[in-house]
């Protein structure tokens, strides 16, 4: 997808909301800005169908020949996340029903259940026409399918779905009853008709079924998507096909396993904190995509003529908003520049390219006010200028395309621990997978490691160190995947609720955490759950947070220990030697810097070494390294010019750099390294 | 409505809610109070008939024989926002329904659906019965339609309404396309039928269909008035008709656009805060009132006999509480004195007297803890007590009836903006129109600035000095009239958010303010919000707060600019000299006394003058004028005596001021001016 | 309930969870714990009968013989707090309904509605079975009815019952229209087919309706649990039956009235507080369940052979936390002694043991995370080793189970006031009966008074001081019972809120505390709700917060007085002799040294002391007394150990105590008095 040599650069593009004269407006404002690829028709359902079976391609027909025409590809949508109103009406069975029963009604966007049948009919039947209408475009360069799936129901079509989908998983009912604990409350089933969706019920549910609802609707999801993947595969073999991933707790999608069926893994991300943590926020986000690429089946491999084939774990970004962060309650204006650092950190870590939504901002709708490269004010505008330097700027890296992103640390990620641990009844409602998992990855990028998100049973060859931050739920595989890796060499840091229960998010009972005490040689016999602002000292002289564990040790070795309370003298971190390797346990949250040095201990011991160690702080160095050449991205997130050693060629300047670059306040330098720097 | 050449004094009584006996205590204590009018039956419909096509008037025709007997004169209700019982389980298609489809169940008050047919004919029927009872029933002094229009439904009645009026409106279904903008999101609608009210969807709504909606229910909720009103026409063509407006963001009322058909605008006020943001509240309540009075039709000409027609603009007070401000969460009882000023509060601003919401406290209901002049204590009691003070007050207080409130200020309030800016995904979640007008009014009214609010295209003959705050929607004509305004010599403020879109809510593109860019003489790119707390300084030596802009200047000069952060050295405040006018902007929120002095600028360079400039702070002087007289409002809403300079006579106390006049803590003066005073 | 001259201990016990080869060490464990009683089959209806018809119990039967092998005794449950998913598919009519018309699905537990007949019909069944199978099981202790009965409904057969109960109630239609105030909002009811329960509607909804619904769901529920008894009692006469009693303010029983039909009150008690308020919990949780058990039908006389009779006002704790407190959000771990000092501060006040839920930690469920006797980690942990010890403890209490609470004051507390107070449009929202009696019962137990709750008409003899605080309703008989008392020399204390309203909750007009009014000698003319954080400073010395009133005496001597704002100089607090008593009203919630100085005095002057004068802050004193022995408990809730005066021997150590006892921080002592000590 490095579109004729020249990384994806552009945004969704709407030109069902404008009329004609705009159309050719907008081509020459893309040339301008050096765009070379934008997404059309991800919601133009309505314009292209506007009654059911009126089909009105031709407007499509010259917006794809105007780019064409003007040297811009097209990643061409299937506009099936939004059905017409004409949909609805005719098939009222198909809008979806919320858990209380309360049959949504079109209105807005992702209005339909992804079980039913006459969607998944029309879905396919538009999608047909439009490869086959389309398929040899010259400007076709990515199948774009669907936005953001995502959506759940509970009507009759999703509650049969999902009893077909438990006969597959469990084939015998015992079996569900069993993985579900129903013997809790009452719950056993005796014939399947008794299986339902989790619906609005009393009290707490089931959080066996919640978990397993989750998983359904992303398989369900998946065959939507495979449905028209094959389609349009059958139709242009050529061409790559992806769906863009929208990140977020609510989202019942699990984007690795996705990742075997797209031939491009694709992510939108909006950061939601206008600090600092916006950068923290969008070098994990870069990471995620980058370790679910590498689950990819690598279709891409399979791209279109003048594409380079694109290194291991590369990614595209997808969608991300040209100005705004948007923040609970408030739209954040992003300052000068930042926009363009930010892209280029999607790239440093793996991103083919900068997408964002949208090309032009719309008159109306409900994200009129969404961000946009061509904002309500015009091109005459800070945002759109700074658009054209992205351009050229992007122009200027093509060739890191080649390079794949170097990490010397594993860290474990996984969708299905993360719903399990969005259950009600926990010992805490703060307890977050995600969150557990960017507080390693912050301590991390802190102390300078780059890592890659893995998922249980991912070969961890070429990592020193794997971390386990809450990785809550193990089967025996997993277990076994930890055991086996730390005896036969390897170290890993553990963290609480990592192991805690079985894939069907039962207790592994005899002391926490069941699947590890082994390796871990500790035993945890209860939890401790500190108050929001609580702090315990630790006798190394950090503090523990948010939680804490009366830790036995059974072969560990205590590392730094609890030094008040009622767990004073006790260990909070120990360490173990195990088989041939080393197994850390973490039972506490360390504050920032005592974590940090935590993993910067354990990481050393293990053998990895920071990306460039003399980077000061707040400057972000990640490289990307491909047989031929490494290039070091160099993002200086503070407000002051910062001086880092190196030495090669700054591709955005062209300048030769001798022995350091000096970046200005908010810079960036993308170094291609000398030989042997 | 100055009754018998009294203002209007007292409040609704429910009769019903007690046996035969306590109504002549009631009509006792009344006269005692001096009370002038009542209101009755607002809520007695279950007693007026307690199964279908059962009357029982006889209790209601004694009360009112009892009322005139004891020289009451009566507002009489129309009890239709209240069906009975009977009423829901004859017609449960006229229950409403929500959004989610949730039908509403009796057992509150309010629950019907004002589109249905059944409810509609129910409400002409009883209606008519009164009118025809009680036409000539000679303590008839006003009818009271219902109670506080407000209430909307999505049932199949509304949907279908709904239909009609946007048929009504577009005539054309590619004209609602249009004005909806639903190329975003694929909502092009092909068949009328696709079109419904704005119930529960997926995701964010239509802004568009959100705003119809709101403008449908004030169009069908005024139908509704309007049917009863014709029948009470009718019936007593000398009896003034009017209907009590509630106040609130959620309510789906053009006032100003009702006021046409209305005799007398009425409304009902509740301050919400405690502190001196209660007489702020007040002061623009009471102010806004007299600008929806101002466009009416003037029926109320055809006053009852004894009745002084009542001045331009003059309204009333229906509804307010006695004792207790509800602040939320907790009732705050009012300090002694303060329900007497504040109920002069709103007759200085024009009102044809203070009517109290209820006569006496209810034994049980839902609102049994609602402040009452006879409170549960009864009689003898501080709150009785001063119900009689104010009785005397506003007795010696009548002539001011004839008097026009002098305002040298216009401030722009319109409903649909206010709806406009309610949609989801706006920049901030803070932003309200009332809010924005309410943050203008307090600056003016410190400054000492009386202001008439006014609607998009009235006349502005008279008015110094036009202040627009988030105007946000403006059609074409509204662009004209500010710009032919300021082009014929008129001064304008127009602050952030003004003119951004038009009558659809769609952005007037190119920059913002699109309607004013040419009257104000410059171009916004792009906004910057504030955090809370968060504040920019101003070269000016204040701060801007909530929302910032990036103005460029096409024409104007800079008045003030911001000093600090990315937006350091751009304008804040500019001045435009546009034809024979000029046009202030205002991007920023500044504090306080920034406000209040750039106000005041801006005032005095277009002319105008404070209403009584040597009133100390804290002093609320408000004039009314009549050909013969004129009549100085001094409220002191200060802990201390306060001196105010003026001269002529004291109508609460009868004394001669010479040249000023002493007000108690807490106290109230209104002097007839000496003539050249 | 003293099982073969044992106390209680034990907790809920699931076998249907777990394989048979755990039972084995299930009563290996509960021997070494000292376990005397487990509750069986609380949730076991799937089990029992998996499919409609088909039974199971010979799991059952093998759990009870090897129980009855161990020595261990059963509480049998009735499962009827959880019908089977079969159950939902065969009878939806029978589905709970909410208020908004969603009928709730299986997937947790409590999923159907109780006045279903189908549900009633199958929970008779189910019932009938179990008695029949075990009536003569030698290890059936006590029947545990059904699980914390709560839940209500809005389905047609709830409306029905509703009516049903209503027509009981009432009678005549007029007299529901009295007693409900529908004068107000125009709801008089025609007819008894408009009557319905409270469901969604437009506005606020009419509080008679809800208190009568709260009222009617008592009586349905008891009618439930009533008919499940005397199946029961039938089956084995001789064997006493209970149900647990959920507390809070969401249930709708009215725990007091049930007591008559229950053999012994039982209650599940979860403090919500980590802090020293769960010990003030626990403390006014026991003396409720106390003050309720004294209401009871003593139907326990006819215990089983080898139980003692159980003293005045003995209860059970069915349901308690082994390890954690469940505060709002986090989970806290009890410090270690913690959980033994509270079972014992229940045993203390009346509790015939201390019963657990569960015994063991489940592997899955909704409340996998639940505190158990033995946790995830297994017996090998501080939690199970602390329940070993606490086993020996309570082994060696068992004596004290024949002695009665001493308690010189009663403070009222009523279930229907504190439903009334649960009203909508309250002066603020933050009245609450419960919390209004915590707050003068933490006042009473830190002056070191024992308090007996009671009900309005209890006979007060031996009581020296009866307080009612926030006892909202008084009927006549309520007013009469306080005006006696007092007349004939009783002293009372009456905080505001108490008396104000009738048993319909329709206010007593003319001045509240209209039922006091007179034996006050005060009348209340308005109240005066204080901010959040606002004082008001007293005469005295102290403040008062929340609260305050303009108080006019009429007889009353002022005791306190405001100091500052506008009630500056009037009564906060009197004290009037009426009769041959004394009657003290508080107008305002005194800070709590004033308060607990006041009710010290009020006590004081009415002849009653504290439990153990001597005892050190912290250190909770409570006595029971037999016709042969008293028993001095002594709960050292401080850090830091702490020596009380007392003569006997202490049951715990066997130690004899010569003058004093030393506790050590945290610790326990239990005297056996020494004889005039």
């Amino acid at each position: 997808m490095v579109l004729d040599g020249r990384l994806c650069y552009g945004g969704d593009y709407n030109p069902e909301q404008w009329p004609a004269e705009v159309w050719k407006q907008d081509v020459e404002l893309m040339r301008q800005a050096r765009v070379t690829l934008v997404t059309v028709g991800v919601f133009a359902w309505s314009r292209l169908e506007p009654a059911p079976g009126r089909y009105t391609f031709d407007w499509l027909d010259q917006v794809l020949d105007l780019l064409h025409a003007g040297g811009i590809r097209v990643a061409l949508a299937t506009p099936t996340a939004s059905p017409p109103p004409w949909f609805s009406l005719a098939h009222p069975d198909a809008l979806p029903v919320t858990a209380d029963g309360v049959r949504l009604h079109h209105g807005s966007r992702d209005t339909y259940c992804a079980a039913a049948p006459a969607y998944r009919a029309a879905a396919r039947r538009i999608t047909g026409l439009l490869a086959e209408r389309y398929a040899d475009h010259p400007a076709l360069a990515l199948w774009h399918v669907h936005n953001e799936y995502g959506t759940t129901c509970h009507c009759h079509h999703a509650e049969a779905g999902f009893r077909r989908w438990l006969r597959d998983r469990y084939r015998d009912l015992d079996a569900l009853n069993d993985a579900w604990t129903t013997s809790f409350w009452s719950q056993h089933h005796s014939d399947w008709a008794q299986v339902s969706t989790p619906r609005a019920t009393q009290y707490l549910p089931n959080p066996g079924q919640v978990l397993d609802f989750r998983r359904y609707w992303s398989d369900e999801l998946l065959a939507a998507y495979v449905e028209q993947r094959n389609l349009l595969r059958a139709a242009t073999p050529g061409v790559p096909v992806t769906t863009n991933y929208v990140l977020g707790d609510w989202v019942p999608v699990d984007h690795a396993r996705w990742a075997a069926e797209v031939d491009l893994v694709a992510i939108d991300h909006y950061p939601s904190d206008a600090g600092p943590a916006a950068e923290e926020q969008i070098a994990l986000a870069a990471d995620l995509a980058r370790g679910w690429a590498r689950h990819g089946a690598r279709h891409h491999a399979r791209a279109t003529d003048g594409d380079l084939p694109g290194a291991r774990g590369s990614w595209l970004l997808m969608e991300s908003a040209p100005n705004l962060i948007y923040t609970p309650g408030r739209m954040h204006t992003r300052e000068p520049g930042r926009m363009a650092r930010h892209s280029l950190a999607y790239v440093a870590r793996g991103s083919r390219g900068a997408m964002f939504f949208q090309w032009r901002a719309p008159r109306g709708g409900a994200e009129l006010f969404h961000s946009a490269l061509v904002p309500h004010a015009g091109p005459d505008s800070r945002i759109f200028r700074e658009a054209v330097e992205l351009g050229g700027m992007l122009d200027r890296l093509a060739e890191v395309d080649a390079g794949v992103v170097e990490a010397p640390v594993a860290i474990a990620w996984d969708a299905a621990s993360g719903w399990a641990l969005q259950q009600r009844a926990l010992p805490s409602d703060r307890i977050h997978h995600h969150t557990e998992v960017a507080v390693a990855h912050r301590a991390l990028r802190r102390a300078g490691y780059a890592c890659d998100p893995v998922l249980p049973g991912d070969p961890l060859t070429g990592y020193a160190l794997l971390v386990l931050p809450a990785l809550y739920l193990a089967d025996d595989d997993t277990a076994a995947w930890v055991r086996d890796h730390v005896h036969g060499g390897g170290h890993v840091v553990i963290g609480y609720l990592s192991g805690v229960a079985d894939e069907h998010a039962r207790i592994r009972l005899g002391g926490y955490p069941g699947a590890y005490r082994d390796v871990l040689g500790v035993r945890v016999e209860e939890f401790h759950l500190l108050a929001d602002g609580e702090e315990v000292p630790l006798t190394g002289g950090g503090t523990g947070r948010f939680w804490a564990e009366t830790v036995r040790v059974a072969g560990a070795e205590p590392v730094d220990a609890y030094a008040a309370g009622v767990l004073a003298g006790q260990p909070a971190v120990t360490r173990h030697r195990y088989g041939d390797g080393v197994a850390w346990y973490v039972s506490t949250r360390p504050d920032e810097g005592t974590y940090q040095r935590l993993l910067d201990e354990a990481a050393r011991a293990a053998g990895a070494s920071p990306t460039c160690p003399d980077a000061p702080p707040g400057v972000e160095a990640v490289r990307r390294r491909s047989p031929e050449a490494s290039w070091l991205f160099l993002l200086n997130h503070t407000a002051s010019a910062q001086r880092v050693p190196t030495a090669g060629i700054d591709l955005l300047t062209g300048a030769v750099v001798e022995d350091a670059v000096t970046l200005p306040a908010g810079g960036v330098a993308v170094v291609r390294e000398r030989a042997g720097a």
